[in-house]
């Protein structure tokens, strides 16, 4: 199982850091990470609402002591506690989730689908989006799952770049990898033309049954229209293929001009026979303005699911180990926020505002910045907390890496990380077209720390290019 | 993957529960549910000093604002906190777990085993011993390992009874299941001659690598005594075989004469060569007397294990979906608790042995109860938080269960429930010699419902042997 973001470059990383702390002497200060989407750990404030209520369900006799708690916590944190068995969240909590997370989650899909019924019968609460994602692949391993019996290996159809949890899965389930390329230079858009050839591709070869798609897209960051969603969405009906929705960045659009559309809302209104598609939509609490990555929070909901399958699905997450309890209070914080009124509204507001104002002046910031380096282009970022831009890589260089068996781009971050400090994932840990360069970059960092970056980036580009041309 | 304890008679009991909320009438006021070790659903009181901890943790803020929170319960957050990334429960923790954590867990065990040294690099945290034995036991699947490369499937020795997660994950993973009986008429002891018959009743099949125990017992409640312990590591040590030590009940001992006695402290103090085995020792917060379940904490200790093989191990966790942060605080809150002269210490130990005095009288009122009742014996519970009581059931009986495909005393745990709303698990769902029926009950029911219970229990018996003998 290959996991580029935790990979050979982060683990030297955390070296180089340990290195640095024990007084060796380097060509940088400090270990400048922007390898990974964990908002908290680059300093993120934690949003009020969401902590005080983990803390009257963690210590519900704090709800008696604290007098500055605002009462809608307290009503929230009463709410979930009445929900758990023997109303603690110290009990195990069944396969599919505290109930009233479920009822919550409903609510928040209707809402934000403009009111396009949820059943929260269809909904299973999970420790983050990832897990679900799992889940719902092992569905397809033939040699556990009867109702697609089948000869062939399933074929499961994934963006190039794509968040490498897909292939990784993918790999472990033994099912098969039928990338699609996200187009460059159309800001990482799909195409049919594309997912036709790679469908045609591979049909030999697999049983494709999914189409999975991230949007806003990681390593991407792009925001797909409307438009283009209708077309992933007749494309499926084409040719049957169950839809998996990874949206754990619908709080996550910066762009002017984007806008976040479900698939399920786009599906829906496009009625049938479009709307009896089978889709899973996964979101998580991991990212979003929350950031709650520690808390382990995440959900699918299933739409059309056949009931036999779903029944499977359920069986299969109540034989798993259970979810932890104080991860859906999380959940329950994020889909069921303070209303308008409510005595935490204003502050929660101003908060979740000031988290998303910042990190579009970041999302255009990076852009900005990386597309004026010489050599390096750098498609918008228009939504989650990524930029993945282009790099040049003299072929000096990539020879060396090549003889060194490795990436060019693995050799690019490499070489940034030990004279710079600067921790990125190279494009090569996400897929990308042959004899194209990348890296993944967050915008995670504050303003400060980013223009430090910027500045070892810039010059050690420019050293690089001179070196190897 | 079959999983008595959440199985058919588990599922029935939610519905018997929602049919009653929904006012149907039945022969029974209220579904008593004696079927797992969830000890917060059955009313268990938090211990303060766990909560109080977790609030800090979870909302920094409150340890401003709350007076009345005891100075070394916000010196533990703090380090805690400290040792997060970004100083927050909301980033990602490594694979291993927080720093702080593991530490103390090494100091814990250290100080469980008499001074014997452990340390903290061995520790891998988890959420709950449930992952970490499924961790331990993916190592031996062959065609991921190429250490333990052979053509036979890799044997698994566990006890019969056991805790079906053993058997669930042996099958899953396409390891081979070697079953060794516990000898029930000397309170389910482990026997050399039992080990080696069933070593060598497998050899040929099966590359046998594992020893599992578990202790105290899980579902049989007995706790092995130290000449017990002595005869199975000089058995793993002749037949070269890694052990897993399941400890996950070490503070759930009742029993007069009755002593925890660790894997380790008992191999170390052995000497070589059996100081050198290779072990991998469990605990969790779900049980004990925390019985946080639902916060999903646990941990691994490994002795001896390869370098090569505990890489591979961290690698592989590292790839796994994180551990919950907070679930990681409860670990802490548990292997570090309020120490003699801390203001926290008076009120957590009162809470503690309270919670422990109650399990006590539990352990024997329910063995008392269930030998007391004509047809079923039981052996004393000297330890975890169940009884494994043996039923006669009548030969018509069982040919009913038969012609039906079940399991006879899947039948009888059937009945049982459809007739008093008494939920148990059935043995065949742990494993038990042929001809042999019983079912396994907690101890965590409160004395009223308990005598509720045994009330309900004593009659169906009475009918159940009447009507099918």
């Amino acid at each position: 199982m290959e996991y580029a973001v935790r990979g050979p470059i982060a683990i030297r990383a955390v070296e180089l850091e340990r290195e640095l702390a024990n007084g060796a002497q380097k060509p940088f200060p400090n270990v400048i990470k922007a390898n990974i989407g964990d908002a908290h750990a680059m300093g993120q404030k934690r949003i009020t609402f969401i902590r005080q209520l983990l803390e009257c369900i963690a210590n519900p006799s704090s709800m008696k002591i604290d007098k500055t708690l605002p009462s809608d916590v307290i009503e929230h944190a009463n709410a979930f506690i009445g929900s758990c068995r023997g109303n603690s969240a110290g009990a195990y909590s069944r396969g599919t989730g505290v109930e009233v997370v479920r009822k919550h989650v409903s609510e928040y899909i209707s809402r934000r689908d403009g009111g396009i019924p949820s059943n929260s019968e269809d909904i299973c609460l999970s420790r983050g989006a990832s897990e679900s994602i799992r889940n719902v692949l092992k569905l397809f391993i033939n040699r556990n799952n009867s109702i697609y019996r089948n000869k062939k290996k399933v074929g499961i159809m994934i963006p190039i770049p794509q968040y490498p949890l897909y292939s990784a899965t993918i790999g472990e389930f033994g099912l098969g990898q039928v990338g699609y390329y996200l187009r460059e230079v159309s800001n990482w858009s799909l195409d049919e033309a594309e997912l036709e050839r790679s469908f045609n591709g591979h049909r030999k070869e697999y049983d494709i049954r999914v189409l999975c798609i991230i949007n806003p897209g990681n390593p991407t960051g792009q925001v797909l229209s409307r438009e283009n969603i209708e077309t992933i969405i007749k494309f499926a009906h084409k040719k049957k293929l169950f839809l998996m929705a990874d949206e754990v960045y619908q709080d996550n659009v910066y762009a002017q001009g984007s806008e976040f559309h479900s698939f399920k809302k786009v599906l829906v209104e496009m009625g049938e026979p479009y709307s009896k598609l089978e889709l899973a939509s996964f979101h998580s609490v991991s990212k979003g303005y929350m950031g709650e990555c520690g808390m382990r929070g995440g959900y699918v909901e299933f739409l059309n699911l056949d009931p036999e399958v779903y029944a499977l699905f359920k069986e299969m997450i109540s034989a798993e180990l259970y979810s932890t309890v104080l991860g859906q209070a999380v959940i329950d914080a994020v889909v069921n926020p303070p209303k308008e009124g409510e005595p935490s509204y204003a502050l929660w507001k101003k908060e979740r505002d000031a988290v998303l104002a910042s990190l579009k002046e970041r999302a255009t910031l990076v852009e900005k910045a990386f597309s004026s380096i010489d050599g390096i282009s750098c498609n918008p970022v228009q939504g989650a907390m990524y930029a993945f831009p282009q790099i040049t890589i003299p072929q000096k260089a990539v020879e060396i890496a090549q003889s060194r068996n490795q990436h060019p781009d693995f050799f690019y971050a490499m070489e940034l990380l030990e004279s710079t400090g600067i921790c990125v994932v190279p494009g090569s840990g996400f897929g990308q077209r042959d004899g194209t360069y990348h890296f993944r970059t967050t915008i995670l960092l504050k303003p400060e720390l980013f223009k430090d970056m910027l500045a070892r980036f810039t010059d050690f580009h420019a050293k690089f290019l001179a070196q190897y041309k």
